[in-house]
């Protein structure tokens, strides 16, 4: 059986590789990882093109399957692995699951553009916009309604790891760097992610990384 | 069994209520539908965090389980009514038809921005941006890519109709009703889609609307 394949960005900044990625690690799923540096010039455009004609990483390859995006692989590899158990057994719950994740993976702007993924930042808070701190108390209700109805069996939303912390695990880098009060029991499971091995493995990957892109800096 | 229930905006402008929608309807699955009008002031935006703290249109309720956005639903709608067969049957093709959705999703915001749903509006092109115009020529793209490989068995994406021509139903709309030049295969399967009854009662019931609400029409 031919390795999977994950196409993805830079570590540091790529929030949209990180998820699938963490997925697939934190499940123990056998995967090869390509890094194209996200594109400060038509070079490394190209690159990402000739693995998908979205122009986008993160890219999977299964042989002659290829799908070129986040939640869309995420829901491959829950088809192709389902001993992984990225999504919630129980009917309702995995209702939920997918309509916490949809929510991630199409909003959520203001928080996006005004704390960009960059693992190296110094922690420190910015002064956020007001639909920012809508995003913000948002996925704060979202995380503490997940906890109370199924995180019962486990530190993660849904119990034990899966899709859903996926999709958010680069949110709790944004939490963290940015300096973002949360509540208790937020902060009880953004501990739990951050003592998980697959996220300390990309967080570490992440800082050591040389490559500066200026847009995604802080001024 | 209690009824499915679809809380929708209005018709004439809420494409992404469209989605779910047409999925239900050209599928033959019995739903209630609830309009909530897209919000211009407080009271309607209440109406809708009543349906869902998300705060936004679709909504599905089915019994016990709530699931508040557009793909979501499909996922859900997929599992619950297999028969409907709203994925493709093939893993591969199926884990392409996600990636297009998803890339819908997530994307194409120049050309939702600039070439907003408004079945009303009188037929004629717009000046768009390279950006939108990129959008416009990636849809394309991508249509005419799963027509050649998945569209043998009839006249939609993947043959029959199914989740992928429902998320890109209202883009349909947006090129009809802004004049956007297209390749004949696309027009092929425009026209394939305009007569299909769902998109046809949508399409009647949108138009009959009276609301108008200025921020989504031309200047």
């Amino acid at each position: 059986m031919a390795a999977l394949t994950l196409a993805i960005g830079n570590k540091n900044y790529s929030s949209w590789s990180m998820r699938p990625w963490i997925a697939l690690r934190a499940s123990g799923i056998p995967f090869e990882e390509v890094f194209i540096p996200l594109y400060t010039d038509q070079a490394d455009k190209d690159k990402i093109l000739a693995f998908s004609r979205a122009g986008k990483v993160p890219v999977l390859v299964d042989g002659d399957i290829t799908v070129w995006d986040s939640l869309a692989i995420i829901e491959y590899l829950a088809e192709r692995f389902p001993e992984a158990k990225l999504w919630p057994e129980d009917r309702a719950a995995r209702a939920h699951a997918r309509a916490v994740c949809a929510e991630m993976h199409s909003g959520f702007q203001a928080l996006r553009n005004e704390c960009g993924m960059n693992l190296r930042r110094p922690v420190k808070p910015v002064a956020l916009s007001a639909d920012a701190e809508a995003n913000i108390a948002r996925v704060q209700e979202l995380w503490l309604d997940c906890r109370a109805r199924y995180g019962a069996g486990g530190p993660f939303l849904f119990g034990r790891f899966g899709a859903v912390d996926a999709m958010y695990a680069p949110v709790v880098h944004r939490f963290r760097t940015y300096a973002i009060p949360v509540a208790p029991e937020v902060k009880a499971y953004m501990d739990a992610m951050m003592v998980l091995p697959a996220f300390q493995e990309w967080t570490k990957d992440g800082i050591a990384e040389t490559i500066v892109i200026d847009k995604f800096e802080d001024a």
